[in-house]
């Protein structure tokens, strides 16, 4: 349940459609994500700096966007910037936790800086964000984004908690996804419009999202992850691919994750993959995609806006196509 | 420059002096703690909750709760807990990096679950610090905390960056203590009250605070410190005793702090102390808690208050006399 892919942008179909307003909004969010990591600061920032220039797929602002809609004010865009300093802080945390030496293909903070100050950097990060958004004294959205921040960090926890438990449940599973994923799509949207159908879409393809993460942790092929096969089970994290084989495969409970090396753990890609929960996990994913888009069949979205957001929803899923 | 003592609270006297109403108030920011700390959700806060129950002098909360004096409403309460969360996050997230296994003579989160865990637990208290001032919509608190818990990050960042390097000056040791200590104190007054000379007053005993912090790490005794001498020092973190000892003796110009181990980082705090420089740092610390008191001297304070913040001011420096 780590969150990274190499894969491209999954969304060139939603700026084409957008040509119109999202592109240069995008832009603003980008500008201020660039003062806010502390490019001002000259070398304080720097660390700061290299994470954002790294780059990323930006799904979560353009969630706020898109939900905003075009007539979106200034505070959409300071909310996106927001939502992905909040993201970004959380990515350069966990590359701290994981030691791991790239993300996206870019060296991480930690590689870079060392320990002391990617925790500082994250810190760093999340301040900027929550300062980003009392600059207009909006309290509503600092209170729903200290709510998904926390969650990230709950969810964090669970998952150090749970990590080598074979045995954890699915019900267990899905809390992590909605607390380290979910949560934060759904606040993302909830900044853009106060609208409870939208807070359920937001959930969902944020749980689609993770759960075709965890598919291709197990899947591969490395040469598209940008990452070895198995990393998940290598971490002792336990997802649902692993969860739903053992359920056919009941043998894989046997199988004790601390030991696990490398190679083993390509093995047990291979078996999970035989054991046919790959394909269960991917249509549950598929099916959470589709139910989001239902969400979106209201009066209360104009069709620019269904559309734009139903294509949102498609790039979540054509990442891993 | 590390921010710990086992020094019992240096309070009692303020305490007492206030015993009408500051107890009371202390107490409603007790529970607040103990309630954002995760107690509510069982396992996931247990991290959490031991760093809080760990104590400490609540000298920040105490400060909000003294500025916003006796008539201060809720508002003051809450930011008093959410000023010590992010007091609190900021020592996890130190001793993360430390590796610290005591602070306060009580194992730390890094020492009792790991690293892994200790990070998450840091994101969760920011987060819940934020959340506890935006409950209310209070746009003004959380950008002051937002600029403070930034601060602290880029202190972090500012003494990482200077390790090791002997040679840096006094006046960007001064910067450093601004971020990491003097700032949330500042940031403490201003959430009590809105007020010029109550933020200078905070400032200048966070900064008082911070000296004495370093005179206390060359010249122990580690029975009182609960630490031994010279931790800074093998940290690679150059204080002003070291600096301004080696304006009076240039020769310790030439020690490589990379390969001080525990018995030459002994020897260096006894060529600082024989310096003179302690006396040097002490007595700029005691004329600049003169200098916060003397920032009290106006009729915008009422006698009790300037009593009470005076008392704690002079509780600062007590804690090392």
């Amino acid at each position: 349940m780590t969150r990274r892919s190499a894969v491209p942008p999954p969304v060139t179909a939603v700026l084409d459609a957008s040509s119109r307003w999202l592109p240069a909004r995008l832009g603003e969010v980008e500008r201020l994500l660039r003062e806010q990591s502390g490019a001002r600061e000259g070398p304080l920032g720097e660390d700061a700096g290299a994470t954002l220039a790294a780059g990323g797929k930006r799904l979560r602002p353009m969630l706020v966007l898109l939900c905003a809609g075009p007539d979106g004010e200034e505070a959409a865009v300071r909310a996106a910037a927001a939502t992905e300093l909040v993201h970004m802080a959380s990515l350069v945390h966990d590359d701290v936790l994981d030691a791991a030496p790239l993300r996206r293909g870019q060296p991480t903070v930690v590689a870079i800086s060392g320990r002391e100050r990617a925790v500082a950097v994250g810190d760093l990060l999340f301040s900027r964000a929550f300062a980003l958004l009392a600059e207009r004294g909006d309290g509503r959205a600092v209170a729903l984004l200290a709510e998904a921040s926390s969650a990230l960090a709950r969810g964090e926890l669970a998952q150090r908690r749970d990590a080598f438990d074979i045995s954890i449940s699915e019900r267990r599973y899905l809390e992590r996804c909605h607390l380290k994923t979910a949560k934060l799509f759904e606040c993302a949207c909830l900044l853009g419009r106060d609208e409870a159908s939208l807070a359920a879409f937001g959930a969902e393809i944020g749980l689609a999202f993770q759960l075709l993460d965890d598919v291709l942790d197990v899947s591969g092929p490395p040469e598209r992850t940008g990452k070895a096969r198995g990393t998940d089970l290598l971490d002792g994290t336990v997802t649902l691919p692993l969860i739903a084989a053992a359920e056919i495969d009941p043998g894989i409970r046997a199988v004790d994750l601390r030991t696990l090396g490398p190679p083993a753990a390509e093995a047990l890609c291979d078996r999970i993959a035989a054991s046919g929960a790959l394909e269960t996990v991917r249509s549950r994913a598929l099916a959470t995609i589709a139910a989001a888009k239902g969400r979106l069949d209201s009066p209360a979205f104009d069709p620019e806006q269904r559309h734009l957001l139903g294509l949102l929803a498609d790039g979540v899923v054509q990442r891993y196509s």
